[in-house]
């Protein structure tokens, strides 16, 4: 089915205790496009850049089979920059810098091509937009959306608003927490499904995944790693990798929805053992699938 | 096979957000037997009470089958105790009090029966009472032990002395990486490896748990449970379903220590569920398996 992507694309410094990138290619709709290209080649993305964004990062882009039509280049404005430190235990991070440049002025019209989308993943982007992308499309079979603290604190009307028009609602911990003021997990997953969502699925960085809907709890753990270079958009990458999955198969029954939890499981894993987008960048589709059948041996009790 | 289950009985007072309780029946050995206690019969502890303690406690322990033997009553000290306190989030808690009173002064004796257990689960105690007992057994199959940061910080060189003496060691996320100096989870356990242990099983509390050995690496999920009302306990619960499976079993397959690990998580999910013991002391067998059934249904990606 086809898979339409919407997010910010970024030029990303990034500080690790393993070493420091500058201006390297980022952002939600990035590795939620790349990571999802591995699953499939029906797949576009619709963003802004600026003036300044390398050619050639459209061109890679471009060499996954994504369809980049839908990209906006900015004459006035420079590409959204973020520049982040982690610190020792890779768990917390600064924001040194975050200068939204063309990304502020992203108010995107769809083509007819994109508003008659089968799968839509809305990256993390203001509520209002992605409440606006949802008014664009034609009859899309399934809707998935990301959010964060900033948007949950800040337009909580708005949040709420999208919500009621999505199917699947990805979020961390933290995020599911203060969307649904419930300590625990499991009452928050359900809470958010009072809020419009048919499924939501809650990341645990180092701990996996839980995803909960009526009928189903279902929890993956983390792939083990024992170095983790860089944590930036292994939550993107694991979104890349369930609605890729769910793109592919053209399945959205209950077991499915859990191999397309697990693929994100494997595709998060790949992400954070390289700087920036580098772990998912090129890799064979051998190593995801070996990945893939580690991870469940690692879940296998027989 | 025959269990010997040796660590400490205390009389514990308990504060969480959702009530109090004086004076009530706990300790390492209590939760490991109770728990043990729906998996096997031929089981032993050895421990210290005080003057002061119920014996109706003692009657209770008889009537789940668990040789009450080893129990030495102190004529001159009152029986342990401990007053905790958790804070709002139950992951975090103050110890009040702590008064040893006759676990000061607990030096067993083992007699011939118990020094020829087949099965020996060392609880949370002094690793140098720790290593009294194992050199005082005959030709144990597996010893299993436990430990907390107090003696790994406080007596370093005795615990890794008792590490070389032990097959399994089970051990919270923090006390894995005090013990190896790792912070990533992954490497704690294998470093563990290198100190004895042909397995490290590593609890992560409401993020289940993780069984390392050379060849495996196998993870579990807590159950997800909407209210937790006590965690006291909890992880000498998982010993205890974990152990008591194993000596149900007879095996010491890879494959079964796995299925031992879910049961672990099982009881200790059962424990969470009530104050103090009270969430194990008397439950239906049917009660058990559903959620051994539950939990597999929640890893089942088929």
């Amino acid at each position: 089915m086809s898979l339409l992507v919407i997010g910010s694309l970024a030029l990303d410094t990034i500080e690790t205790p393993f070493g420091k990138k500058e201006y390297t290619l980022g952002g939600s709709a990035t590795f939620v496009s790349t990571s999802a290209s591995y699953f499939t080649n029906k797949l576009s993305i619709v963003g802004i850049v600026g003036y300044d964004f390398p050619l050639e990062e459209i061109e890679f882009l471009k060499s996954r089979n994504i369809d980049t039509s839908g990209l906006e280049i900015s004459n006035e404005h420079k590409t959204f920059h973020w520049h982040g430190k982690y610190h020792t235990d890779m768990n917390n991070r600064d924001s040194l810098k975050t200068e939204l440049n063309a990304f502020a002025h992203f108010n995107p019209v769809l083509s007819d091509y994109h508003r008659n989308s089968e799968i839509v993943c809305l990256g993390n982007v203001d509520p209002v937009i992605q409440l606006k992308i949802i008014n664009q499309l034609e009859s899309p079979k399934l809707v998935m959306a990301d959010t964060m603290n900033f948007w949950i604190e800040g337009k909580p009307d708005d949040v709420f608003k999208m919500l009621k028009k999505v199917n699947i609602i990805v979020v961390n911990d933290s995020e599911a927490r203060l969307l649904t003021n419930e300590n625990n997990l499991i009452k928050a997953g359900k809470a958010i499904l009072n809020l419009g969502p048919k499924v939501a699925i809650i990341k645990k960085g180092e701990h996996g995944a839980v995803l909960i809907s009526k009928d189903t709890i279902f929890t993956v753990p983390a792939f083990p790693l024992e170095e983790v270079f860089d944590p930036t958009g292994a939550g993107d990458s694991f979104a890349g990798g369930f609605i890729g999955w769910i793109s592919k198969s053209n399945n959205f029954d209950a077991n499915n929805l859990k191999k397309a939890v697990i693929w994100g499981t494997v595709m998060a894993s790949l992400s954070v053992q390289g700087f920036s987008l580098e772990g998912i960048r090129n890799i064979n589709q051998n190593i995801i699938e070996n990945r893939y059948n580690n991870l469940l041996q690692i879940m296998d009790y027989n």
